[in-house]
């Protein structure tokens, strides 16, 4: 008779089986910002569902949202246990541009220790880990320390415009007594942190509409408006030459960072060396008076993420551009309402529009709302043993300047905080070409799930029980 | 025995044939500013330089430029009688936006009495009639009434780059006595018009580089420099808000408008609704103090053709972009130099690039000079006789907003002023989607050549004889 292995045993005798799943789940092109990818979407669910049904989690099921769908299932059989949430998302952001990718986008290549690919990192390598986990310890122990509940969605990568709703009409299905998100970083890969916050969200785009058609630019120049004129005019004036944002009334709600909050975020240590160096730029820029730490965890922002018009092939084309378009999102902080910055913004863009050309502002579906949890919430204070048990180090205290617009609904929603457990880098180019995922994130991941289970079982964290 | 037709009947006698021709003519894709089309501009050059010869010209070449060649050919049997050059040009715009042509732009449509194309206008059409009328000429009368060179370049559309140097190396080749132009407008269907001017250009484009790829607009907004905010500031900071170029010095050689220029001006009718109506725009928008017609035909511009950066497609993509870029084009008038206008554009581009990217211009190739003609040069006269008896109304005296980077090239290369004498119309989309010519601007225009060689033979214009 062999014995039972343990779940370590258990999570090294299926490694190469769990990266072949990976790699299986990269492929699908689950680009929820793409009309033309919803059914890979579509697709990446099933594919989780599927999944998480061969982890042993029951009452798997695909829901609708309206948009793209949510992936529930659960695990209940810890009477008199908290139960957690684990959240993660099978959606990816679009690939383009293409050419800057050493290998396709959707073709997983391994290098070394490194899945690249679209995802690999945000967030299907993390996604992984708390399925394997809770995979692990029912076969092994045939139970789980804790009620576990999934709630996995499809439109992260557009800040989740059908989850608020989505949330509010499942509150009992969801009720729990924590969050865990598997979708996060770590400082470095030797060095964890707790992230306490994320900055909230809104997106628009802008389209300048001048004469009907593109015009000759002799015949007309000097004569019309210039969409294209008209458009670097608003988006110029979006900010100071020093790069505070200029739309009035943009800054008003935010809370001011007070010295507590400085202390926090001088704690990491951090090189502007090492950053510039990483993202190729001679210099850093942005709001005067705060270091770049606090301008990315802790102020807004308003950047142009897209922009186009006229002619763009190589050589020249003479014209009047017909129409000139820009996509902006903006990043906020705390105490910051997305509809209010939408209302500001707006008006600034009117304020701003010169004679001659017609100006249509679309908003994106998704607005996220910042979100900010006690450093020191026993969840928290959990996560910080189990990371301390992996890398040796206490985890620093930190916030990220991204967006999981999730985070707020689910407190607003389901009245808990989302501790972050989850392993991606950033360095790891996220959003950019040449996504990668380090393969020991992925082993690592693993174990922080098993132990977070155990740890909030009973451990540090009666509270919830 | 049949007896010899006259010109006019050997016209009508073959006017289906022309038609064919111009089709296939326009059919070749030579469009000069897309280095993948080289080849089918080289091709457009072989058309047209078959299509003389089987009109009858002589000693007719492909010649090389370094560029796009130039064709040449002539007829010289006219001993005592002035030599004159017939220029038009065998290249064609871009076709793009592709979406918003309702037929293939070089697949030729013919719908009524218009044949919709890239190049069915300009100049494809245009240059038609000179070749036809010498062939009926020459098939009718046996000789021309004087002696004939044709110079057909294929690089007009990009300012002719290498135009200058072939005209400075061949001023034996192409002496003559008078340069006419079978590239350029007519007032409308009814009213014929002298143009007297054209306004000089020099394109540039702005590549501004941020971080080596595209970055996370989370991660990083707000700590690095965004290269569409600084390409926006740039682009933002060419005008004020009422339209007039901010670039320092850039109006300082500009000629200014006389009194004498202004009744010139104000002469034809200029209706602002119609213009308004027929571009779709609700309000024309320009330099105040001046009037429309002014600022198209004797005020500089400096207009963006095209931008891009970042995530164009449907949806959002939270990024900062690693690149954008700007074409912008400037129309020169009088005393304007190219070089001196670009060196001032790039010392304002240098002054307004913001800290943390980095600007790269590239100059195009083609420059061009601005260009005034007499209004009472024997050639204008003779031009306008002929038009007076193919309309039955006297001429406006107009300029162009428009830029024929040759004509000044000849003036200084072969000491000759250019005559305008072309058919196509402002309304025919000649750089935009849909573009098309009249079927009877071929009739005229074939007719209007053997008038105007007939009549600078020795009617109104022994200066040249």
């Amino acid at each position: 008779m062999t014995e039972t292995p343990t779940w370590e045993q258990y999570l090294s005798a299926n490694r190469d089986r769990y990266i072949k799943e990976l790699l299986e789940f990269i492929r699908i092109p689950s680009i929820s910002a793409l009309p033309e990818n919803a059914e890979d979407v579509q697709a990446a669910g099933r594919w989780t569902a599927g999944r998480l049904e061969r982890a042993g989690i029951e009452n798997v099921a695909v829901l609708p949202t309206g948009g793209h769908p949510v992936v529930y299932g659960d695990w209940l059989h810890a009477p008199g246990r908290p139960t957690i949430l684990i959240y993660g998302h099978f959606d990816v952001q679009p690939a383009d541009p293409l050419e800057l990718w050493d290998h396709p986008p959707f073709e997983p290549e391994i290098i070394g220790d490194r899945i690249y690919a679209r995802g690999a990192s945000d967030d299907k390598g993390n996604l992984m880990s708390p399925i394997t986990a809770v995979e692990a310890l029912l076969a092994t122990e045939g139970s789980l320390p804790v009620n576990v509940k999934f709630l996995i969605e499809g439109q992260e990568e557009i800040s989740s415009p059908q989850m608020e709703a989505f949330l509010a009409n499942n509150r009992e299905l969801l009720a729990c007594d924590l969050a865990v998100s598997a979708d996060g970083l770590q400082w470095s890969p030797d060095q964890p942190q707790i992230e306490v916050g994320a900055r909230g969200m809104v997106a628009l785009q802008i389209d300048v509409q001048g004469p009907a058609i593109d015009q000759h630019s002799g015949l007309y120049g000097g004569i019309i408006q210039n969409p294209a004129q008209a458009l670097a005019h608003i988006l110029a004036s979006f900010h100071d030459n020093e790069g505070r944002i200029t739309v009035d009334g943009f800054y008003d709600d935010a809370a001011p960072i007070t010295l507590e909050d400085r202390e926090m975020m001088a704690g990491p240590p951090f090189s502007e060396e090492e950053l510039r160096a990483r993202l190729g730029v001679d210099e850093l820029f942005g709001e005067p008076d705060y270091t770049p730490i606090e301008r990315a965890w802790a102020r807004p922002t308003l950047e142009i993420c897209g922009l186009g018009g006229g002619f763009q092939g190589d050589g020249e084309k003479s014209i009047i551009p017909s129409r000139a378009m820009a996509k902006i999102s903006c990043r906020l902080v705390s105490d910051q309402k997305p509809e209010e910055i939408i209302r500001l913004v707006k008006r600034h863009i009117a304020r701003h529009t010169l004679p001659g050309v017609k100006v249509e502002i679309s908003e994106a579906k998704g607005r996220a709302t910042p979100y900010l949890m006690p450093p020191d919430h026993p969840g928290n204070l959990a996560a910080a043993k189990v990371l301390l048990e992996l890398y040796g180090k206490q985890p620093f205290v930190t916030r990220s300047g991204g967006t999981i617009a999730v985070f707020s609904m689910i407190l607003d929603q389901l009245g808990v905080y989302t501790v972050g457990l989850a392993f991606s880098h950033e360095d790891e180019n996220l959003h950019g070409p040449n996504e990668f995922f380090r393969l020991d994130s992925l082993d690592r991941g693993q174990k922080a799930y098993v132990l977070l289970l155990h740890e909030l079982a009973g451990g540090l964290y009666p509270s919830v029980a």
